[in-house]
């Protein structure tokens, strides 16, 4: 079984080459396409402050996704873990999800900040972030999953 | 352009009709696809708490999908707001992202609470939750978006 996505939009500007950090104040826009979407398709968008951007991580070839074990980034003193117990873009159906800040709409063009995808990635889908989504209950995650983000923003 | 997904898995069990609300004590499994993944690929994931789960409104049909605005639910004393401003699920491509309870991981078979999502429900993607995700800064949203989430859980 197969699922096939349209692009619903792309990112344009801020960083031009994917690298693992500082994306906290990288500013980008994401044009949503014209030709199927009018205003209304984002109306009421600004009264919210943060958005989920739903994004294809396109400059990873399908034959490097990874559907078994490895070290997060390589790193020696981190342990090898599956690739769902991790972020790694180099993932089965190669998703990205990332809570950003949204800073206008205007029209079509939305302005983010902290947003971790390149100039020309392909958006899939928007949604506005409700404090009713995150986690219930108390978060545990192990100590490479702090250690990994904090240079990361 | 258009992009083309395989489902990781699907969800086993919990609820076979769709409901609004009452989610939060619902548990369901989400099975790995056996002939695509071995055991190594979630190895690690029991170290944390929460999942974020990528997956697929099955059960929209195509035609029913909105590109404009509005009301969510169809409730009058909400705003009529673009798809992109609401988190409904007949929504372009029609993707769903929700954080949910890990409670087990046996093989590629994963014990999951408080995923809103039904019996036979295409997984696309897992990702471990981590607290370096979250929202960077203060969030606002409107009254509706916390209006909705009531009973939500």
């Amino acid at each position: 079984m197969r699922i096939e996505l349209e692009p619903i939009g792309h990112v344009r500007g801020g960083r031009y080459e994917a690298s693992d950090d500082h994306w906290g104040e990288v500013r980008a826009a994401i044009e949503l396409d014209a030709n199927r979407f009018a205003a209304d398709a984002v109306a009421g968008l600004d009264r919210f402050s943060h958005l989920e951007v739903l994004f294809h991580f396109h400059q990873v070839s399908p034959e490097k996704v990874v559907r078994g074990a490895r070290r997060p980034r390589g790193r020696a003193d981190w342990p090898e873990v599956g690739i769902f117990a991790q972020r790694g873009k180099a993932r089965p159906n190669r998703l990205a999800v990332t809570v950003c800040r949204l800073l206008e709409v205007d029209g079509l063009r939305l302005t983010v900040q902290g947003l971790d995808a390149i100039d020309g990635t392909p958006v899939l889908d928007l949604k506005p972030y409700m404090t009713g989504f995150a986690p219930r209950g108390e978060v545990r995650q192990p100590p490479w999953a702090v250690e990994i983000m904090a240079e990361y923003w």
